[in-house]
């Protein structure tokens, strides 16, 4: 992508310019290592005593800012919103030209757009179908009858294992496993018996999937991640649970069987849902948190204890366990 | 699968029926979801209430819910499991037909049993060995002198990656990773010194282990996974540890080196196992637990805290910091 | 590797030998497993009982153990790590000889120096470059831009995505994924908005990275691992991370967005580091621990609660939830 003029930005993205409009632009950065020809923003007011000193070229923020910038601001109600829609002008796109790679192994029986790219040791199953425009990276594996959607991106290595069907614009990271048995098993006299996943995986349209996240299929029904659903690395979906749309989960937080979690929640990273459960819409868990009820009122909810020097630690965790013990001795017997 | 008698299954699994013999069943179905044709169960008590309303052909069930099912009903001692066996008539079995596919790489130091699959992009190291009717799916890599018993089936891109030797039946779901190296570090002179890791991984018959799951070699002698063994997904067995038959681990659970873990235990999702310790058989861990010693009576336990709205909890958070000391406050010196 | 001699051990490691030098080592076991001819360790106090009863041939001890041992006696300052270096010596190694496998894809645009090794269904992208010597297992996928340095393993099924920069002699364990997308995310009008990833992966030399475990590129800047960092599997490493040199990371532990660790820091498996905080050198987080606020004194760090028989841990999670109520009932009003 080649420089820009603040001025032009400033049009394409409907933002108000305060400064001089010629300022060429090349490049995006934070504040502290913004150089003289990059654009840098201001989201988080934790980072606002740096605004005085970047070097930076130009930056987006809110109005308040104007007064305490040493460069051109691009004025915006949503600075990080609008600074991530200026930075994608600067991201490298490697090709990814329509076609087949010569090394894919593509099943007569499957279908493929031919505006879609197939890379390097792709394996496309019997019944499986790959939609306009999408891009299938090297080591993808898509598994019989499963269906990509238009737009779709699994940058490389991905599973859809069978019955999974993505919508538009999905992009999924490296190592992802859709589609995989449930984890259902029925004990008989004394061994496992393992109990047929028959459902498979719906994903919405502009979901993303992060790297090495495991997403299993239905038992009987599918497991349902809603539109614009946002998973980050090492997520763990259990089968039948169904997300919300527009929810948000960070790295390493799971989902037991047959929960369901609402819209717009936010699960913090290594938070665990216990199956069988409702969330109800526009819940925040905390990072680490266990939720073993229902949720019913919108809100934050947290579990665990905070982080302290491990001698003053094991004092706390030893009258953890007395916990029951000297309550009774200051509640009076009536008043409990 | 074609259409099954009720009467038929029901001489076939050994159950009383109670109803219409020549009910037809096509599939199977949650109380909830089950259409006309399908044949659904009823196991957990929870879902009681749902039976008088299903639109299901005919359940599975204990002989209580004869009188309140508005169907036939399939008498079980052990309705989820005879129900499983059932449903396992209906499930689609993708063919996967002897023979090494002609994209696959195969050592000419390997023996690969003729009734073996080996599907695109495997390859299979110098010294591995597959046995009769197992299944090797896409992108897998066997490597030296690691054993595949028969009837296992690897999925898709599992890894093993060296001195794995599996039992028969074992299924193991994509990305896994066995025999990789445990993680054993010396500290020398203010630098990490790598331990050599010369054992293997063990894994007995009939086991399951989930997408995304690592089980690392030992470091001397093995790591062993003994039979029917059933591990969800992104689980980590680190080296040396020893799983004891028919136990079952819930995903994103962790054990650490040496640890061993007895027969029939269950460990929940997040759940910690820490390294050097030992669980007697017949354990439950519930979810997120950290197992910070070794467990010698039969029983189930638990660590942390319960969820919370996120102010009460800040308020009990700051408390419990100060635990110790409010302790002192109410127990009078002598008793302490 | 055939057999030594304790002398010849005793000399090429510096150490004094106590005991016969004409004893032929020709392997390495535990105290409890080692056979006669077997060199064994002492170093973890915890095992010293073991010593009197084992059948090795002889053992790497420090010097108190030379009189309860049965058995000739190499003595060391860091038995440890001595050990780990004689048991190298018994470690198979593989033959991986320099070249390309003939599956490979390697772009025209990739630089490969002739003493790698390239091996099946590896893929290398356009502007990648492979170092002396290194190894590239099946499998791997080095994408755009990545630079793989002199000496470094990638066993097998390792994705580098983009700009991810490798020292000298990285290992890097199957499943592994550096280079994501971070996870950066605008709310903009009710919808996730992508927040472009910019930037980079730089790993030191001698770093280790466990199997399946992820690290994602920068937003802005990079995502850094100093040299001699050692990673477990299942790791999640966030955009923006800095982990200092000499670190140790257990299994399934997590570090969130622009945290920076120190030097010669300990995290424990599954803990995890919020985001934008800071952690001074030599900081050990115990194992499940969540660290919520930046630390900057050395020392040891917990937090979470014993583990309890559930039903003891139900009564004392009640009264957690009532603790700030229980702790005013006893700290008199103008005290608190």
């Amino acid at each position: 992508m080649s420089a820009q003029r603040l001025s032009s930005l400033a049009e394409t993205f409907g933002l108000t310019l305060h400064g001089a409009g010629e300022t060429s632009i090349a490049g995006v950065g934070t504040l502290e290592s913004a150089r003289a020809d990059q654009l840098s923003f201001l989201a988080n007011p934790k980072y606002r005593s740096q605004l005085a000193d970047t070097a930076a070229a130009a930056v987006v923020a809110s109005a308040e800012a104007v007064e305490l910038a040493p460069c051109p601001v691009l004025v915006s109600r949503n600075p990080y919103a609008d600074f991530a829609r200026i930075a994608a002008l600067f991201e490298p796109q490697p090709a990814r030209p329509p076609g087949v790679h010569s090394s894919a192994v593509v099943s007569p029986d499957a279908r493929i757009d031919a505006s879609a790219h197939i890379g390097p040791f792709a394996f496309i199953a019997a019944g499986a179908s790959i939609g306009a425009g999408a891009v299938i990276g090297s080591h993808c594996s898509i598994g019989e009858d499963c269906q990509v959607g238009p737009g779709c991106h699994l940058v490389a290595r991905v599973t859809l294992v069978t019955r999974v069907r993505l919508g538009a614009r999905v992009l999924i990271h490296p190592g992802a496993v859709l589609g995989a048995d449930g984890f259902g098993l029925a004990m008989d006299q004394g061994r496992w018996l393992k109990v047929p996943q028959l459902g498979g995986v719906i994903v919405g349209d502009d979901c993303e999937i992060g790297a090495n996240t495991t997403i299993d299929r239905g038992a009987l029904g599918d497991t349902v991640i809603e539109e614009d659903v946002r998973l980050d690395n090492q997520i763990q979906i259990a089968h039948n649970v169904r997300i919300g749309a527009h929810s948000a989960m960070a790295g390493c937080s799971a989902v037991a069987g047959s929960a369901r979690i609402g819209r717009y929640c936010l699960i913090g990273g290594g938070a665990g849902v216990l199956g069988h459960l409702e969330i109800c819409d526009r819940v925040t868990i905390t990072a680490m948190s266990l939720v073993t009820h229902s949720i019913r009122e919108p809100g934050e909810y947290s579990s665990g204890t905070p982080l302290m020097d491990n001698r003053d630690w094991r004092r706390s965790a030893v009258r953890f366990k007395q916990l029951d013990q000297l309550s009774r001795q200051i509640t009076p017997k009536r008043e409990r």
